[in-house]
């Protein structure tokens, strides 16, 4: 009985959800950002996360504050909500980063699942193994083994209100991924991370990532909050977003903001390569990259990790708008356009239309045909099937133009449009004047799937000069005539 | 002697320039956004737009203070800089502006040029005509004679360190656009509006805006300050930068604010449709949707107006920020995925490649490939233009993959490269892993370009994959080679 997380608004697979975390007695509104907090440095306190930029939830190591000599006594006394002094949702991580980076730690899974319960956290981790991409099959098998033996262990622990997460591994074999969701899932475990995927996003392999994601994903049910470990950086929220990540979490504000380095949503920039600030924030608003650049560095610390908190708080809250509006992919469009890996991660996210198609609501606002790349999106797709179900008359005109009495509209990257579904979602769509190739194509595509499913039908297709190499991939028996249009005449 | 503007930085027809306005004893950075101010109704008041959203320059209308009851005498006697309590540039409209609305009003140039004076305007305008966009060629040839005759009237006028823009009309007749900027530059006259171009804006008729821009930008010399007059919606900031704008007007800020519209760079929304605040702003960070609608009036307007000052002034330093770094159009890019109409510009924008080439760096950043529309960049062509210079070995092997001592590398889109072109712009590209068609074709176009200059060179081409329908498309005589790349063997 998975009751903890509802969700509210679909857009594609993205979603907005309601988390429901009892031990902290709060709800957490998905896609949500947890900034990840230091025990030991604070570029941004706690509090501050909260009252200024609006945070519910942070994450926080308990493997770090479990081995140390000064905070150890301190946080079994008050508790991690109290030391940190943040009222959100507190989840806490276990060490496994720490494994992976040094190989070995010294805890195991009972002993920090129980510190974490003992330290008040809303939502612990067990010691899972984060396999990194490109291992071999053999290494991630054998390492899966593993994490799934600690997911299981953690499960049998009573844990009172306290949720446990249950990462995910499988390094970048797909359908270990799959697999390894779909045990994680059987669990009674609540929260689902995507482990070990860090790499990936640091060496910009959007595309390995999106493919990951996707079949972890198609190992979970609807109902599981699935949480991206590691995912920092803003520029690439809405393409995770859009494959169903509701978590994310950021060290990135904080250890980007260290080494002088400034988020956007189009990539990072160097302090040193700004002469303006590209940004609405208060900090971006009230400085000049000069006054930061000199600024002491405690403080310029403090200002550029504010910004990278703005920016990032800004661009979740512009995905969920997004999803509500029903645009997610739009602002994916606008986003790969960021860097040529994010829009190799979006190219590949379109891999994956039947996926998710199955949640992408059927009626939004509008449709809008931004790229060579809209023409893969799920709507065209799902528009293409529909016309498998649609009965053409004995003799179709299909046309670009005014279709009449006896015709139907004509219109790219869709193809024939049955006068039913003219007015609705996605043929309301807004396209520019100047469509590319791909457009036409896929229209195209629309044409012969009608009339494959209509074989005794007599078609003309009427265009307005579409080009030539397209229209020869037509089926023989579609009469084709071009319209000209009233300023050729 | 046009010595008043300087250019510091350019990108593409896109630059940073030092206006300097001699009777306001300071000089305005471009690309720079005038607020207008409505002298009864400030949404936001002048002082704030300096001290916090730091305008150093505003506009606003001579023509209402000429006619006001209340306001003509303070105006005279105190000078509009101190009645609207702004230290910076002030710039002022003459009422042609009215004259377009309400086809009549009561001054002429001379007298509102003296008005101008008197009130001490930095910037002063002559009454011209602004003709609208799709009229008769005949109207606009004839409105254009007037509008000329104001200039030059305007130009003989003594206004001392006044300076005086010189409108540029013409409808969307190009060539008269283009005539108008040269007759316009032909004067004394200091900075150059584009007019009438408000009714092309709010019909989102981007296509035709680019083609209006250009034809002016072409009969204008490239020390002349380009204002596009009536532009204020940020989403287009970037487009008209990199055609070569510099100032930028925004009425916009206050007049959607008062209909409860909210800009952003992608477009615009209604308050009431916003469940979020997809924005980094202050008013966007400390409050939500619920709260500003359910503000009184005044307060409502003051919020979304700040926040719509907020967001140009934000983009105006990204197109800043852009030109500086060598990538505003990687910024355009991405702002052409905000809305189809803005893809139509863009697309637009590149069939003016060989204008922008003309002051586009040789050398930048780094070329980023972010969509189909990436290989009909300048750069691209301004590759292939190269390749007419260079002298190719008798035998040459162009590969993807490592070309040794007697091959050069293929990269798409750009086509053959050189080995002394191989480290330079634009061949260090960050190139998506998935290329898209075009990327295909334009190297295709570049290694036909080099087989044409030279005929006794024996060309073979070894990819790994290209589309055959582009493969196709290769001289008879360059032989091809299909690479196997070691996944595949």
């Amino acid at each position: 009985m998975r009751e903890l997380f509802e969700v509210r608004d679909y857009d594609g697979a993205g979603r907005i959800g309601k988390l429901r975390v009892p031990r902290a007695d709060c709800t957490v509104e998905t896609p949500a950002l947890l900034p990840v907090v230091n025990p030991h440095v604070q570029t941004v306190s706690p509090a501050t996360l909260e009252s200024t930029f609006g945070a519910e939830i942070l994450i926080t190591n308990s493997y770090v504050l479990h081995g140390s000599e000064d905070l150890r006594e301190p946080v079994l006394e008050q508790g991690v909500h109290e030391l940190l002094d943040f009222s959100g949702a507190i989840m806490t991580d276990s060490g496994s980063f720490q494994l992976s980076e040094y190989g070995k730690i010294d805890v195991v899974t009972e002993e920090i699942i129980d510190f974490q319960h003992r330290i008040g956290s809303d939502i612990g981790t067990p010691v899972d193994i984060p396999t990194p991409p490109d291992v071999s099959r053999e290494q991630a098998t054998e390492e899966l083994a593993t994490t799934q033996e600690r997911l299981e262990l953690a499960d049998s622990i009573d844990t009172g209100e306290m949720l446990v997460s249950a990462p995910i591994q499988g390094s970048t074999h797909l359908d270990l991924r799959e697999q390894a969701a779909r045990d994680a899932y059987e669990t009674d475990l609540d929260l689902f991370p995507i482990g070990a995927v860090v790499p990936l996003m640091s060496e910009y392999r959007f595309e390995d990532l999106v493919d990951v994601v996707a079949a972890a994903k198609r190992g979970l049910g609807e109902n599981a909050p699935v949480h991206l470990f590691g995912a920092g950086h803003p520029m690439m929220f809405a393409l995770a977003a859009a494959l169903g990540c509701d978590l994310f979490d950021s060290a990135a504000y904080a250890l980007y903001a260290r080494d002088g380095r400034y988020l956007t949503v189009r990539g990072t920039e160097h302090l040193e390569d700004l002469s303006y600030f590209p940004c609405e924030c208060p900090v971006c608003r009230e400085h000049t990259p000069k006054e930061v650049k000199n600024a002491d560095e405690t403080e310029q610390h403090r200002l550029l990790g504010e910004h990278n908190l703005s920016v990032s708080f800004g661009e979740i809250r512009r995905v969920r708008q997004a999803i509500k509006q029903g645009n997610l992919f739009e602002l994916v469009e606008a986003r790969a356009r960021g860097h040529p890996a994010v829009l190799d991660g979006y190219r590949t996210l379109l891999d994956y239309t039947n996926q998710l198609e199955q949640t992408d609501p059927v009626s939004k606002d509008a449709f809008f045909y931004l790229s060579e790349d809209s023409a893969r999106r799920p709507a065209v797709d799902r528009h293409h099937k529909r016309l498998d179900r649609v009965d053409a008359p004995d003799e179709l005109w299909l046309t670009v133009g005014s279709p009449g009495e006896d015709g139907w509209r004509l219109v790219a990257p869709f193809g024939p449009v049955p006068p039913a579904l003219s007015d609705v979602y996605p043929l309301t769509a807004e396209l520019p004047e100047r469509l590319d190739e791909r457009a036409y194509s896929r229209a195209i595509e629309g044409v012969t799937r009608l009339a494959e499913t209509n074989p005794e039908t007599a078609i003309t297709l009427v265009h307005d000069g579409w080009p030539e190499r397209v229209l020869d991939s037509l089926p023989d028996d579609i009469d084709r005539k071009r319209l000209r249009r009233n300023s050729e005449e």
